[in-house]
């Protein structure tokens, strides 16, 4: 199959597209087998290795014609995780609002033109959720987002559900967690920092925590995330029921808790890396998050959180660091 | 204030202009005081008494052209009622898109590049509900819209909770119930049988109903509707909460309780006028609606629901046919 993933120079896009193309892998599932990749994003994927199947396009997904040109009667699944982070969409209303919200617009209508129904994933977040809210969020908690990245990305649920009931693509929306390690340098997410306290210890740079050891996140590793895409886009249709979205399984993991599975593997020299400069700013807003779900929609389609904060730590070493750090 | 009605040619529109320029009104409130009056519409509203307070203007909402000539600075209010009904929403996808989520968002764009903060009444709908319900609706309960008008309602809400939380509007939504009985003819909203079952028989013509008499309806009176679009735009900003959307009161109707009423006020020949001619697909649609909601939020805020089946269709009598009907 052609597959197109938008944001493919991102960290997920990228290992996204690894993961698909390595035919040994097992996180791949048959019914995905690639005959051609697309890779979409603003500037080309950084250490990608060169490979037939492989095609890279730049542009910007904000232009229709750049749409018309990238997504064609050929393609087969469209991974659309092409966004501005939560952060930069709450400085720069507008361009949240162009990339996040008439984007995803934009692509699903290029869909709808081909009348070729392809399959299409659509990375949505625990951002839908905010302000009051259950202590364990459920299935079917109503997303009242208090971000415009939340917001955006709520409104490309609802229209993901409607082009497919409609029969104009076949959708699927998943949740993402808190995505603990990524890879790569800080970016303009606010949960930035879940990552920082981790990578830059292990690579004896310095890290600022900016909120305090109790706060927890509901997090998930890139190579979960991964599989879960792939595991979204292979279902088959009717597995999903009346709605295309799923929030998935995680991980609650307060900030103590990572720090110490850290000292734990990396000894105390490394932790002590991390400055604690508590900023009311950003506690506030990730003190408003969820961090307990309950999701038994995405278990019974086969979807699975990650073990321990040991283990994604440890991965992250083993693929991002060649099982090395400093000490 | 200046106030801007878009559907203003429409039945809702107009009788809120007459009821917004009608000093006299109990139903106005005094925070609402009209210096001008822009009612817009595809065409010219009909019947519209002539007064130097208002300004008829006609254009193609789907213009941003327009909008910005529209919705100037010097705008305090407006009332968006402008809309393609469910039923049309559904035939013709693309009209949909455009009127009912493009224009909209093209609203609130041109609202916030004033940055004057306009006050703004958003008229949603139980459309955005459907599908696997509970059997009492709640103020939380998760919409889950099951036709394109309601994805396009749905996600209006979502916009107009976002752009008031940034302060680019002062917004309210509110989720109408079905109207009935709404004067005029009949039009493409799934629900218009609801109206005409009652206006037809009392002006001696009839009327289809393609249900049976045991399906039951969540509705409220044009009055009623007129009189929640006043009181949502009259309300302080602050008694909104977190969120600016509200599923307002209604009533719960069968179809049999309908024409019993009717039957009681118009007698029997009125009645025999009806057309029993079940459509299993109006059957299956309205059937997918909800009926019995709790609104908490919405009575709090001062919002109420018709007395009675008895009441509306005497009003109807009184407000739109004279007094008289056809016996």
């Amino acid at each position: 199959m052609h597959i197109v993933i938008t944001g493919g120079a991102g960290f997920l896009g990228r290992q996204l597209a690894k993961t698909l193309l390595d035919k040994t892998s097992l996180t791949t599932s048959d019914a995905i087998e690639v005959q051609k990749l697309t890779l979409f994003d603003v500037v080309p994927p950084q250490n990608m290795p060169p490979d037939p199947r492989v095609e890279i396009v730049t542009g910007d997904i904000r232009d229709p014609q750049v749409l018309a040109t990238l997504i064609t009667s050929d393609v087969d699944l469209i991974f659309h995780l092409a966004a501005v982070v939560s952060g930069e969409a709450e400085a720069n209303f507008e361009l949240g609002l162009q990339v996040n919200l008439a984007a995803t617009q934009n692509l699903l209508e290029q869909c709808r033109q081909l009348n070729t129904r392809p399959r299409l994933v659509f990375t949505s977040s625990v951002a839908v959720f905010g302000g009051d809210m259950p202590a364990v969020l459920q299935d079917d908690t109503t997303p009242t987002p208090q971000s415009s990245y939340g917001t955006q990305k709520a409104v490309g649920e609802l229209l993901v559900n409607d082009y497919s009931r409609r029969g104009f693509i076949d959708g699927r929306a998943v949740r993402l967690p808190t995505i603990v390690v990524r890879p790569g340098r800080p970016n303009k997410a606010t949960s930035t920092f879940a990552s920082s306290i981790i990578r830059e210890p292990l690579q004896g740079q310095p890290a600022v925590c900016p909120v305090s050891p109790e706060m927890a996140l509901w997090i998930m590793s890139p190579r979960q995330a991964v599989k879960s895409l792939i595991h979204a886009a292979a279902l088959p249709a009717e597995t999903w029921g009346s709605s295309r979205v799923a929030s998935l399984p995680g991980l609650t993991v307060s900030v103590r808790e990572m720090v110490d599975q850290l000292k734990t593997i990396a000894g105390q020299v490394v932790v002590e890396r991390i400055v604690w400069q508590p900023d009311p700013f950003i506690e506030r807003i990730v003190g408003s998050w969820p961090i307990r779900f309950a999701t038994p929609k995405a278990e019974a389609l086969g979807f699975e959180a990650d073990q321990s904060i040991d283990e994604i730590i440890r991965a992250f070493i083993e693929e991002e660091l060649g099982g090395r750090f400093v000490a």
